[in-house]
This record gives C-alpha cells, sequence and structure tokens, in this order.
C-alpha cells in the first residue's frame, strides 16, 4: 500500500505561504517537513510564528534551499520564490524528483515556463500553478451553470476586473514592482486570473487573437495597470482589466445568448461561509404604450468558508496536489493550463508593446 | 407672460413613439398637436390606439411630414425617423424653427451631426438627442456619490455592457439592421448609451484615443456586436460592449482608487418604484495566518417609477426639454454631449475598420 499523506516543503517564506502552510495543516493527505530560507534566522522566526498558531506534531525543520531539495522526507514543493528567479529552483526541484506546486505567474513568459513543464515531464512530477479558485467548491457549480444551456446559453461576452490599490510603499519597495524579480507586475499578479477565468469559462479553448494596453507603467518598466482583450472564433470576446492603482475588486461577467452571470469576489470568495454567483435573465415586459425590463435574479451558492477553513479553496488545492503527488501519475492538465495561461498573457503584452494592434496566440 | 406648455409634434410613428406619447401625457408643461407619418391611415391608427389610452383633452392631428413643420401650433418635435434619413428632416425642422428632440443615433457620422446642429444654431433652436437616462432622478445622486472623493476617489476604469438578444425575425427584417436606414445598427443603437455613460463618469472629457472590434457583422454591413476602449490621460480607461447577439444586460461599473461603483440598469431602470446602485469599497483583513477579503457594499436608491410614470425617466426628459423650448434660449450642453458622442463612435468605428488599430479623437 502506497504512502497516504504528501510530505510538503517551502521553498521561500514568503507571505503568501502562511496561507499555505495553514491548507497544509488542514489538508488530511499533507503535511509539512521542512522550511527553507535564504536567510536561516528568517526561516526559524517564520517557522516559529506559523507552528505557534498551526501545530504540526513534529514541528517543520528550516534550512537553506540545496538542503531542503536533498531531503528524501519531501514529495512535495511548494515554491513562492520571485518570478524572476523561480525557473531556477522549479529545475532543480524537478530534477531532484519533487513535485511542484507553483506560485504564478510561473515563469517571465512561455519559453520559460515551457523549459520548466519539461523537466518535470521528464522527470514524471506534477506540476500545478497556486491558483487557489480553481480549486474553491463553487466552481464545479459554476461550470455546471455555464453549462446547462439555458442560465447562459452560449457565450459571447466575458468580462473580469481584477485590482487592489497598492499604496505609495508597496509602489515604491514592494518585489511585485520589481523588473527582476516581477517583470510582469500587475499583469502577471493579478491578470493572471483574468485570463484563466476566461479561459476556465471558455473551457480553456484558446482565444485565435488577443491585444493589450499598458495604461500604466511603474518607473522600473513593469506593468501597473492592464487591459487586455481575447478573441475566439464567432466573435466571442473576453476583456480584461488588473491594475495596482484601483482599489480592491475581483468581478467576472460572463453573458450569452440566453442570460448571464455575475461573480463578485472569482479570485477569492469575500469573508463569510457561502460562495456564491447570480444569473440573470431579464424579461422584456410590453403591454400597449406601457413597457419595462424586469430583472430576474437567481442566486446559487455553495457552503465554503473563505477564511483558512478546511473546506477553503486553497486547503482544497493543497489536497488535489498531494493526492496527484501520492497518485505518481502526473495529471497534465495543470501544466496545460498555466501554459495557456501564460501564452495568452505573452501576446497580450506583446500588443500593448506594439501599441495596442492585435496579436496572433 | 409667455406660455407655459411647449406644444409638441411627433415626426414619424415608430414604436419608441408610444412612449414619449405617455411622457408628453404626464409632463405639465408639455401636450400633443399632431403627429405625421408617411402614411396618413397608419397615423390615424397610431393616433386612436394611443389616444383611447393616454387621452390628450384635444386628439392630437394626423398629418404628413410636410404638413407638421408647417403648423404654427407645434413648438418642438421629437423626431424618431430612422438615422439614414432623419438629417433631411431634423435641418427641415430646426429652418421651421422648431426645437429637435431627436432620436439616437443622432446621425451616420459626426460630419452629419455637425450640419444638424449648426442648423439648429442658426435658427435659435433647442437640440437635444433621446438618451431617457440623462434625465433619471438616478444620476444627479449617482454624480454626486462619484464627486465625493471618498466612494470611488479618482476613476480609474469603467467598464459597461449593453446588449439584447434580437432574434431571427429582427436580424432579418428589423430596421436596425438595415445599412441605408441604420448603417451603425448595434453600435448606433447600444453603445450610443455606454459611450454616453462613459463620458458622462468622465465629466464628458473626450478621450485621447480610442480602439474599437467589429465582434460580428450582419451580411448588410451593419454591425451587430461591437466592442470599444476609450483611453483619457493618465491611463485612464474605459471598455464597453454591445450586441444585438446576447441577451439583455444594461450595467456600468466605475472604479477607482478608492472604491467602485455598479449600477446594474444605467439605461433603464428595472421594473420597480426605486433606482439604484451599490458602492464597495472591500477590505483587506489580516491576522497572523489568516487574511480574507470582506465586501462593504453600500446601496443608494432614488425613488422613480420606471414604467411611464409622472416622473420617469423619458417623462423628466420631455419636462427638461419643454422648459428649455419655451425659455427660448437653447442650451448648448445637448448638442455637445451628443456630438461627442458621435465623435467618440465615429472614431471607435474607424478603429475597428482597420483591425482595431487604436485611433486619435
Amino acid at each position: 500500500m502506497g504512502a497516504t499523506v504528501c510530505r510538503w516543503g517551502i521553498l521561500g517564506a514568503a507571505n503568501i505561504a502562511r496561507k499555505n502552510w495553514k491548507a497544509i495543516w488542514n489538508a488530511e493527505n499533507a503535511t509539512l517537513t521542512a522550511v527553507a530560507s535564504r536567510e536561516p534566522a528568517r526561516a526559524k522566526e517564520w517557522l516559529e510564528a506559523n507552528q505557534a498558531e498551526c501545530p504540526f506534531p513534529t514541528a517543520p525543520a528550516a534550512c537553506d534551499y540545496d538542503a531542503l531539495l536533498k531531503r528524501s522526507d519531501v514529495d512535495a514543493l511548494y515554491i513562492p520564490l520571485p518570478t524572476g528567479i523561480r525557473r531556477e529552483w522549479v529545475v532543480k526541484a524537478a530534477s531532484a524528483g519533487k513535485h511542484v506546486l507553483c506560485e504564478k505567474p510561473c515563469g517571465p513568459d512561455a519559453t520559460e515556463l515551457r523549459a520548466m513543464l519539461d523537466v518535470c515531464k521528464a522527470n514524471n512530477v506534477q506540476f500545478m500553478d497556486g491558483v487557489m479558485f480553481m480549486h474553491g467548491k463553487r466552481l464545479p457549480l459554476l461550470r455546471s451553470v455555464l453549462d446547462d444551456g439555458e442560465t447562459v446559453g452560449q457565450i459571447r461576452r466575458i468580462v473580469s476586473n481584477f485590482s487592489f490599490a497598492a499604496g505609495d510603499d508597496f509602489l515604491k519597495n514592494n518585489i511585485r514592482v520589481s523588473k527582476e524579480m516581477e517583470p510582469l507586475g500587475a499583469l502577471g499578479d493579478l491578470g493572471w486570473y483574468n485570463i484563466r477565468f476566461s479561459l476556465f469559462a471558455m473551457r480553456y479553448a484558446l482565444p485565435t487573437t488577443v491585444s493589450g494596453r499598458l495604461l500604466t507603467e511603474h518607473a522600473s518598466g513593469v506593468p501597473l495597470e492592464f487591459s487586455g482583450e481575447l478573441f475566439w472564433p464567432g466573435g466571442v470576446s473576453a476583456s480584461f482589466y488588473c491594475s495596482f492603482n484601483t482599489e480592491l475588486q475581483q468581478w467576472a461577467h460572463v453573458s450569452g445568448t440566453k442570460g448571464s452571470i455575475d461573480v463578485r469576489d472569482f479570485v477569492l470568495p469575500y469573508y463569510g461561509c457561502e460562495s456564491s454567483f447570480v444569473a440573470d435573465k431579464p424579461v422584456f415586459n410590453v403591454k400597449g404604450t406601457r413597457y419595462h425590463w424586469e430583472s430576474h435574479p437567481k442566486r446559487f451558492a455553495v457552503t465554503e468558508y473563505s477564511d483558512g477553513a478546511p473546506d477553503a479553496q486553497e486547503t482544497n488545492m493543497v489536497r488535489t496536489f498531494s493526492a496527484l503527488a501520492l497518485g505518481k501519475t502526473p495529471d497534465p492538465f495543470w501544466g496545460d493550463v498555466a501554459l495557456k495561461t501564460q501564452t495568452v498573457m505573452d501576446a497580450c503584452l506583446a500588443s500593448a508593446r506594439n501599441g495596442g494592434a492585435p496579436v496572433k496566440v
């Protein structure tokens, strides 16, 4: 009988990793063995703070990056390193036989990501990007409603906005505006979700053409605010907007021949015990000189705590990844959708760098 | 003492004119004198049906177009004629000293509209396009919230969708897919509202650049589905989508540095006694490994019946126009915003006809 618990290591003690620490702690098929940091003192402090809140029976060890890769008691690595240096460590991790859960944007471009995926494939390890919403309980319900043929019908237009107002300190010092560390800026950090959601809605069909627009750029040359548009055959399209300049919003809207669906919090469900979306199929009502439009909204929801709970989307991500890692047969789906996301992003950026002219994907 | 009631004529017995018949009937400073149609029998039938439902003390007369222009008991004309032939009659009406309430899109392009406006100006008559939402009670509230400096802060991104699923009969026979009668198709019929709303939000500052995309075209060459993007200095932008292929939706979303506003029914408030919008300023809440986003929606509403009522937006439009016509001093604002709307639309279409390349406005 094979192992039933996937043993994790975290390569890079980033803030986002605090959330995944708890997700590993919550997932019944996962445990955390070790955490690596460039600064051992920092790793130790970080470990102790997390262990105090979510204690593993055996406290995870602190080590450096190379030592983590050599540990035989680690099956899977969560790698939240900056995009600019991630490839090296993804390649080393896969070469060492470790399964890789990789933060997004996976690479600075699709060529780099393809190189990472090739190494994962050659070493028979699972690759997945850390897009938590893909693992929420809401998504299968959304899929079934999108596919029911009645609520939305054939999809014609997708719109999504994802932004937060970063503030002066962030815009001066945060890694996400560093050309070397995060060359894709807001497009990589936020637009990754917009593009992924659009691809999800379209059942992962690649658009044939895209356009993009750099609305504002950091002095470093990193995108701070970006809009893009994706075009599929038959006039189907998706528009997206992502920004570090604009207050938090994270909505997506899908409209089609028969109605539309509105998701107000597609990235991270707003605090509460339900994740929901609303479908609408308005009615045109005519009586003589009188006519009006009626809204007929219908709410769909799943029970799902959004805040580090055992059924939160990040816990499900760890749960699903752990099962794949334990199963020994990598699922190519996750690498494929990451590569599609990055490919579309590359084309949007190429369009923007060329004044907004459409670019074939 | 001057007249206190504006005497209206309707030039063209179109369906939309039924709504304005009732609006004239509701407005205390307006009455209806005569209705002109190319087919006198049709005008008579149309008159009787409307008079049965909303009876004026003296039943409006039926006449032909030229006779209507010659009547001395008509101050203002509502002209819902097709765009392809409207210019001729707007020019004749203004030359005859009649004030002109003109359906949208006002002309096939800004050059035509400018010619119409010049004649109105030369004859000292009021010009206004028939954009009813401009006259709703919700708009001043929306303006004040957009300008309060806190709810949205500085505007960064506007998104609006306006569509309805036209159906086979419409797509075969309706005037709105006729190249001669309505050359702008869905862009003129629906996109006019998207562009106007975006300009309203931006206090009527013209964008410096736009782009456009013809997503689907009718066999006649008329736009059936169109997306556009407007760009202002500093990276501020607006995206819009309009379509005859997609089920009814009419929403607009404005986001800025401090929050956002969502209007689900910006064109015609959904049936009910309130017109509303919702502002949101989500909060990022961090506690140790736990963090979540909280939605803090706040609803704003005005009491306003949407269905042919004395305070409905179309009644206010007639009321406002009648007061301007009676006042003898035309307000140039309405011609200006119509011209700006048409100018932006022209540029979007020019971009679309040039493969989506950005066009300076």
